[in-house]
């Protein structure tokens, strides 16, 4: 077992084997999107500086941008002090959110109790995602 | 039930009735910590301005802050296409992190497959939390 393979298993994964990782723009380090990630999809990632996550809804790997193209480019990887959280800075292609939004954090509270949209969609997802729905 | 109770109970919980709350930083947009809430616990934060979460460690509600006086002032509340997860904006009085570190994310992979400590301490945890160890 190499050093990068105890470092994985060293981890803290909640009881279904996962651990959040939080996508954030290398450059202006806004948080693009939270995805889950087991260990395997942690190898993945850095194996291929690539973001790879596992879908709780669909039980399956999937690399991000596998259907849209929009992958993201693996920067650097950090931990927090209980080592049950990630934080990856990528290079987003296109956008983040497969609503067509650079990021998913596209709704912000408003003193009415109600989500305002706060971003422009960037790309149409109907388009993008066409030949998958 | 008026409007912000609706946009509260409309966010997608896990089993354990929990949203994890992404804390970043307001000026540097920098991912300070990630912790869970519930929907009391965000009702909270909303009413205070000041950031409240669930400890599923100690299986109760905390304010941050309410050991140290490293409290939070909210300055925001995003959510994400599938209203799963929340990124809080915050302004961190002290340090965010428990081990004296401004953000939790003091640790960086490096090319060996191990973590490269790389922050400062801003603070002694020893000392800010002598009387409730």
């Amino acid at each position: 077992m190499d050093k990068l393979d105890e470092t994985i298993g060293a981890l803290k994964y909640n009881d279904a084997g996962l651990i959040p990782a939080v996508c954030v723009d290398v450059e202006s380090k806004k948080v693009l999107m939270v995805a889950y990630m087991n260990a395997t999809a942690l190898s993945e990632t850095i194996k291929t500086g690539k973001t790879h996550f596992w879908s709780r809804s669909r039980q399956k790997y999937w690399m991000k941008g596998e259907s849209s193209g929009h992958t993201q480019q693996v920067k650097a990887i950090y931990t927090d002090c209980d080592a049950d959280t990630l934080v990856i800075e990528i290079a987003q292609s296109g956008a983040a959110c497969h609503k067509g939004y650079f990021s998913c954090f596209y709704r912000k509270l408003n003193e009415r109790g109600d989500w305002d949209v706060i971003a422009e969609k960037i790309f149409d997802p109907e388009k993008v995602y066409k030949d998958d729905k």
